[in-house]
This record gives structure tokens, C-alpha cells and sequence, in this order.
């Protein structure tokens, strides 16, 4: 049996934590913006401390000590999470009058904590200040939470592609990255917050504002893609800041545990790491492909090499930044980051997609099929980071793709049920369930999600929550079997 | 090491067989066609006999026995079967001025012997008798291969899904349909050839001539789609011809297994066939939100389910056959078709596309993945059939979809790259890799493949032979593994 109580606490406790964050935007519209906007963020937070306070109270457990949660409680508190996030996230959108409608406002910070990107803002400037703020603080609270969950939470739950790669181990463990959960998350929230400072830094050399060096960093660190400019990145129009934010682009979308083998001198372990050179492989062919399509269409080497290096970073990690409208650029260029809309970040990252590590995966079995069917009699074993792959891990991976391609079509024929082309409706599956944000066509760079219905809306939030929790951990609670008090 | 000896041998052998069934197609010509059509197919069979004979003749084994093929060489063969008999299957469409450019006759022959069903010809009905005939027996000879190809050879190569899903045997057997190649494919020519007397009867009885009858019922049994007229079945409006295709449709999707087990009397065994159950099901699916969706296009719902049960026949079985133009149906119905497409027959029938039983064992082992997410203590297997499946199976399955969407995106590439936009490309990949024939847009069911420039031509027949072969059979042959002497 499911036990409710042990989530609703973890979730009060949860909203609070985001209340609290909630207190950075308050401060900015006090000294900004109007009266309004704190009101709205004031109450906002009062509310939430009132009654997730209580709630949190209500629920503690009998004994004192801390719930221990199931793993099917587990996974019905990862999804709620996310969800019970959006919808509180959403609400000072909704009372500033910014985000009248809170479908809309469910749906734009839906996509800031999934570290999408896909807006339903048609003009972002004139918004007030600490609005911007708060939208862009969602990409780097979510992506925070998405690299806990990755690379400490999921593990323990059995998904996701970090832990069940290492054929090892005899069961879900954490690869000895640290013992404890919390003592591995702080790990990793030192890691998350040093590279953002660290971008701001770099951002505010370039001459950017704090307030706009540090939202992009929010939007950069997360892989998420929004920006308080309209024009995206390309506003700067600065090879400095292009290439500052594409290097922490890629740096977002590699596996943060490998940062923290860094730190331990565990060099060897980067070195070996299959998903990385996959990763990295793929990142350099698909630029050099970009820059020679692009040579005609900016001029000479260095600016092709450099947009073709933002966007290919951009699509690749799924954050969805956009230095120029790659919707009208020559269609190699455009069929390769279509490409790279299927394949996604590394896993472990805050990057979205179907993750390296699952093509590599799935490329190397069917290599050793074909090689197996031409000499029956070998043995051939599916190697990543040099040791044999589990079954199981195999298997995951299989039933995914089968899954995320599920999801492609039902997104789509839900999108063109109301009224859009199939082609515009795969488009906007591919960066939904993928965290992309921007796509081509209706979608693309310099368009955005206003224009679909309302129930269209909901059903793209929840593409982008299945995306965003690996599918599996959504899905699962859609079966008959995981509610059976058996 | 690979000889090329023994493939020779089988290659000329084939084409004699393929020359001999050309002699139908002369003697249309002799009796309906102009002397110079007479011509063409009699040079082309005198060539390939006086060729091929002497190929034939030199490549026999020395010791007056039979040639034990390799498994490699099997491989080889296959592959080589199609490219030659395409190739050779061309020559009379370039003779006889039909289709003067070899590249179209390649295609259009490629086409017909993997049974796709896409055309470069503008105008079909025009075209002399004799060459439409060719065109349609294609069709017929390259499923009767298929079948052939699928129950009989591949299991012994460990390709495809037919003998794999067996748990029980020991390794690629023929799950005892019959204990030697040669016999096997005799029962199910015979299968074969009875439902096609049957079917070109029954179009007889409804008005059709003996000619239409034929080449329809080619085009149906392959799950092939030439028709001699331009407006394909549509041509007849007649309800009981469009049913009579319509369940020779369905039949021609089915695993020819199973007639055969029919024969024998082992109803349980099909009862018990997971596929066959899963095919029926998503049939009878797509064809009532169909028909739901067509009640406002076609008057009443008798009309919408012979429309929606024609269509979703023609593009479940891959056939592409079509009623109605397809492309200007409502979203709901574009959707049905568009998933189909993804879909395909079952294995061991002439359809394309990835194959049922591919999709229920993804579909199975992501379910039984949550179930274990669940419940991290039970064990799960994938059953089929009421067995559980091999490891084995799984693992070329999962391959076998990645290599598929590589297929499909690489194609969508290639063809984008010769100035389609994006969502052609897609749609043509989908409907070639497919074996589909028609799809949407500007390959429509009123459309046709004239306008691609040459290259793409010989990607669109590479990818229908990709296809068609089950991708792995093709593809192995790019390997350097497969080439090397050891």
C-alpha cells in the first residue's frame, strides 16, 4: 500500500524550500518593480509558509524520526513534486497579472522547472524585472533538482542510465560516489553553485548586467533556455558571451558526478568514460557540419565556427538558447541539429532527451547483432567505460526508446488534433518531451507557445514532465499494477 | 573467407527463374502491345538466358552437388538477389521507352520487388499492357521472395522475428513448419498461389477483368501497391471490390506460418499467436477512430468504415493502396494512418515496416520495466506466444529499432539535402524504409517520386531495400567485420 502522508511531507517541505527561494525575486521587486509585484510574491510566500507549514507539521512522523519512503513512494513523490512545484511556481505569474491565465502560467513554469524552455511569453522584455527573475531562478531550481534526482535519487529507484550502467555492482548503489543521498547532493549542489558563479563572473566580464549575466547562467547551468531578452542570447551579439555560454552549455550537459570524480583525481574514470567521448564526438562532428553549411551564409570561418558551436551546444544539451534564427539556415545545417534533437545530454546532467549513454547503448548491441550474425559461433558483449553491460541496463534502455517514441506520437496526434500540421505537431513533441524548448517552423527561435489551446497546453506540461523524469518515472504511475495494494 | 562463387551461382539461377516469368509479360506484349514492347522483353529474356546460363554453367560446384552457402554468403545472397533482380527487372521499362531513364526503372523496380509501391510514373494508365503486367508481377515475385525469404532462410541466418521468438529451441530452427528450406518454401508458394487464383476470382465476380484482377491482386498479396490505373483501387468505387482487397489485405499482413499451421489443424497454436492478436487488435483500433473521424467526410457509417477499413489496411500491411485521397482526410484520421506507419505487418507475411511482433516485445518489456520499478523483488518476463522470450530476441529487437530510426533519419537527411524541406524528407524515409509507398504531403496518394533529383533516387531504392531486408541484412554488409578473412 501507498502511503500518502510520508510524500505530502516531503512535498510541504519541498514548496517551502521553493518559498524561501521565492524571497531573492520579493527582494528585487521591492527595489524595482510596483507594488503589485511584491504583493504578489509576498503573499505567495506567506501562504506557502502558512500552509505548507502546517501541512508539513500534520504529516511528521509519530516517532520523531524521519520517514523512510518506499520506492513506490518514491516515484509518486518525484513526479508530485515536480508537479506541486509548477503548479505553486506558478501562482505570483498569475497575481502579478504578468501570466493572466494559469494554464499558461502552470505551463511557463512547468517548463522552467524541467528545464525546457518553451515559452508561452510573446514579449519578454517589458516584464517586470523580478518576473524574469523568478521565471529564470525555476531553470536553475529544477536543474538543482534534476541532477539530485539523476544522479543520487533514481539510482536508488532503479532508473535512469547512471547506476545501471556499472555491471558491477550487484544492485542499485551510487557507484560509491558518497554513501548518503544528502552528503552526495551537497556534493553536487557545490559543484552546481561554483560553475554559477563562476559563469556570472565570466558573463559579467563580457559586460553584461549582473541581473542579466546571472539569469542566463540560471538558464545555461539548467540546460534550460529561458531568456529575459527577447532575441535570446543573440541580443549581445558578442563572440565573448557566445562562446562563454556555449562552453558552459556542454559543461552542463556532461554527467556532474564525473566533476565530482574530478575533484577526487579520479582522472582514469573521466578518461574511460564512454558516454563523455560519445558525447563529445558528436558534439564536434555535428559542429564541423554546421560551420561548413553556415560558411556562405555568415561570413568566413570564425563567426560560421562560432554560431554553428552556440546552437549545436544549445540543441544537443536541450537547453534551447538561440543566438540566431537557425529556422531559416541551409537545411544541412538545420537537418543536423534535427539530428541532435534525438539524442539529448549525458546522463547525470541537467541536459534532457534520450541521453548518450541509451544511443551509444543501443548502438553497440546492434553492432554486435550484425557481428554476431555473421559469426554465430562468437561472443560478443556490449562494453561501456570497459566493463560488460548488464541485461537489465539493456533492457531499460529498450523498453525507453519504445516509450519516448510513445510519447512522440501521442504528443503529436494531440497537437494536431487541434489544428496544427502533423509536421508542426512532431516538432513540438520532439522539444517538449526532449526539454528543447524551441523548434523549427510554428516553433522555432523566434516563436513561441502562445498560440496553442489551452488543453494543448496541459498536454505539452505533462510531455515535458515525462521527458524531464525519464518517462518511466511518470508512466509508472498510469499503471493498474503500481496502485495494487498487493 | 566469403565466396563469391556460390552466390553467383544462385544469383544467375534467380534470374533465369525471373526471365522465365517474364515470358507472361511478352506474351501480353505479342498479343496487345506494339512490336518494339515485343522486343523489349525479348532481348531482355534472350540476354538473361544466353548470360545467365553461361554464369550459370561456369560458377556450378565441381563436384556435380549442390552449393553449401556460408552463413555470410547467405547474407550476401540476399542482398545480391534484390540489387540483381532490380537491375535486371529494369531493363525492359528502359527498352521499351516506358521509362527511358535507367535510374527510374532501378527505382521503379526496386519499388515493386520489395513490394513498397512507390512510383516515379506520372501516368500509369497510359503505359502498354504488357509493361504494367511486369510492373504488377514484381510485386508478386518479390513477396513470394519475401515470404520465402522471412519463414524459411533468414531463421537459419538468426534474423528476423519469426524463429526467434521461439524460447524453446535450441537455435535457429524452422519451429518444425517442415524440415527442409526447399519443402517449406513449396507449401507456402502454394499458399501463396492458392489465395492469389482465389482473390482474382473473387475481383472477377466484381466486374474486373482478368487483367485487373491480376495485377490488383499482385499488388495486394505482396502488400506491394502498383496499380495499373492512376486512381489506384479508388478507380472502381465499388464497395465489394474495395473489401475483397481489403481482407486479402489483412491476410497478405499475416505471418504465412500460421495458413500453413491452419492446414495442419493446429488452431490453438494460432489462438495462442501473440502477434496475430496484437495485429488484429491495432487493426480494429485504427479502424474505428477512422471511421469515427470520416463520418463528416463520407456519407453515413457504412461508407466511412469501408473507406477507414481500406485505408488502414492499406498502410498497416504497408500496402498503399488507396481509395480516397488519404492526405485530405481530418487530422484525427492522418494521425490513425501516420501511427500505422510505424507499425507494419506481421513477421512472416509480405508487409513491411518494423513488424508487430517488434512493437508488442518493446511494448512488453517497458511494461514489465515499471512493474519491476514497482516491485524491485519480483521477477517479470516478456511472454509471447504464452513463452518467455529469449534474451536474444530482445537484444535484435532493440537494435533493430535503433538501426530502423537511423535508417529514417539519415534518409529524411539525404532527401531534405536535395531541397525538400524537413517534414517530406521524414514522411518519405517513413513510407521507403517502410515499404510503405504513398504517404502525405507532396508523396501523397495522388502524388508520386518523379521529382526527386537521381541521386535521391538510389537512396529511396537502397532505403526500400534497407527496408525490406530487415535492415541487419543490409547493413551487416557495411561492416568491415563481415568482409574480414578471418
Amino acid at each position: 500500500m501507498i502511503r500518502f502522508v510520508p510524500v505530502l511531507h516531503i512535498i510541504s517541505l519541498l514548496l517551502l524550500l521553493i518559498a524561501f527561494f521565492m524571497v531573492v525575486p520579493l527582494c528585487i521587486a521591492f527595489f524595482q518593480d510596483d507594488s503589485h509585484i511584491v504583493f504578489a510574491f509576498g503573499i505567495t510566500i506567506i501562504c506557502a509558509v502558512v500552509v505548507c507549514g502546517i501541512l508539513w507539521w500534520l504529516t511528521r512522523p509519530s516517532d520523531g524520526a524521519n520517514h523512510h519512503l518506499r520506492t513506490r513512494e518514491g516515484f509518486l513523490m518525484v513526479s508530485a513534486s515536480w508537479i506541486s512545484a509548477s503548479a505553486f511556481g506558478a501562482i505570483p505569474f498569475v497575481l502579478s497579472g504578468t501570466i493572466p491565465s494559469f494554464t499558461d502560467a502552470f505551463f511557463e513554469t512547468m517548463s522552467g522547472f524541467t528545464t525546457t524552455g518553451a515559452s508561452i511569453l510573446t514579449e519578454i522584455q517589458s516584464l517586470p524585472k523580478s518576473i524574469l527573475f523568478w521565471r529564470s531562478l525555476t531553470h536553475w531550481l529544477g536543474g538543482m533538482g534534476i541532477v539530485v534526482l539523476t544522479v543520487a535519487i533514481l539510482p536508488f529507484l532503479g532508473v535512469g542510465g547512471v547506476q545501471l550502467v556499472r555491471a558491477e555492482s550487484p544492485g542499485p548503489t551510487l557507484d560509491k560516489i558518497a554513501p548518503k543521498i544528502t552528503q552526495v547532493a551537497k556534493i553536487l549542489w557545490f559543484i552546481y553553485f561554483g560553475f554559477t558563479v563562476l559563469e556570472t563572473l565570466l558573463l559579467m566580464l563580457g559586460g553584461l548586467s549582473l541581473f542579466d549575466a546571472l539569469t542566463h547562467t540560471f538558464g545555461t547551468l539548467a540546460t534550460g533556455g529561458f531568456s529575459p531578452k527577447n532575441q535570446s542570447v543573440g541580443t549581445y551579439k558578442s563572440g565573448y558571451v557566445d562562446w562563454v555560454i556555449t562552453v558552459f552549455m556542454v559543461m552542463a550537459g556532461t554527467n556532474f558526478g564525473l566533476y565530482y570524480k574530478m575533484i577526487q583525481g579520479k582522472f582514469k574514470d573521466i578518461l574511460r568514460n564512454t558516454e563523455l567521448k560519445a558525447y563529445l564526438a558528436i558534439y564536434v562532428i555535428a559542429v564541423l557540419i554546421i560551420t561548413i553549411s553556415l560558411l556562405n551564409t555568415y561570413d568566413g570561418f570564425g563567426r560560421s565556427l562560432r554560431f554553428a558551436g552556440f546552437q549545436a551546444a544549445s540543441i544537443l544539451t536541450t537547453t534551447g538558447y538561440a543566438t540566431a534564427n537557425f529556422d531559416i539556415w541551409p537545411v544541412a545545417a538545420k537537418s543536423a541539429l534535427f539530428i541532435l534533437m534525438f539524442v539529448g545530454g549525458c546522463s547525470g546532467s541537467t541536459g534532457g532527451g534520450p541521453k548518450v549513454i541509451r544511443i551509444v547503448a543501443l548502438f553497440k548491441l546492434a553492432l554486435n547483432e550484425m557481428r554476431y550474425m555473421a559469426r554465430p559461433q562468437g561472443v560478443f558483449l556490449v562494453r561501456i567505460d570497459g566493463n560488460p553491460v548488464k541485461k537489465n541496463f539493456l533492457y531499460s534502455v529498450s523498453g525507453f526508446m519504445l516509450l519516448y517514441i510513445m510519447c512522440l506520437l501521442l504528443v503529436t496526434i494531440v497537437v494536431s488534433l487541434f489544428g496544427s500540421d502533423l509536421i508542426t505537431g512532431f516538432s513540438t513533441a520532439l522539444v517538449t518531451v526532449g526539454n528543447i524548448g524551441p523548434g523549427f517552423g510554428r516553433i522555432g527561435p523566434t516563436m513561441n507557445y502562445a498560440f496553442y489551446h489551452p488543453f494543448v497546453k496541459w498536454v505539452l506540461s505533462a510531455a515535458m514532465l515525462a521527458g524531464r523524469l525519464e518517462v518511466y518515472t511518470v508512466l509508472i504511475l498510469l499503471t493498474p499494477s503500481f496502485w495494487s495494494k498487493k
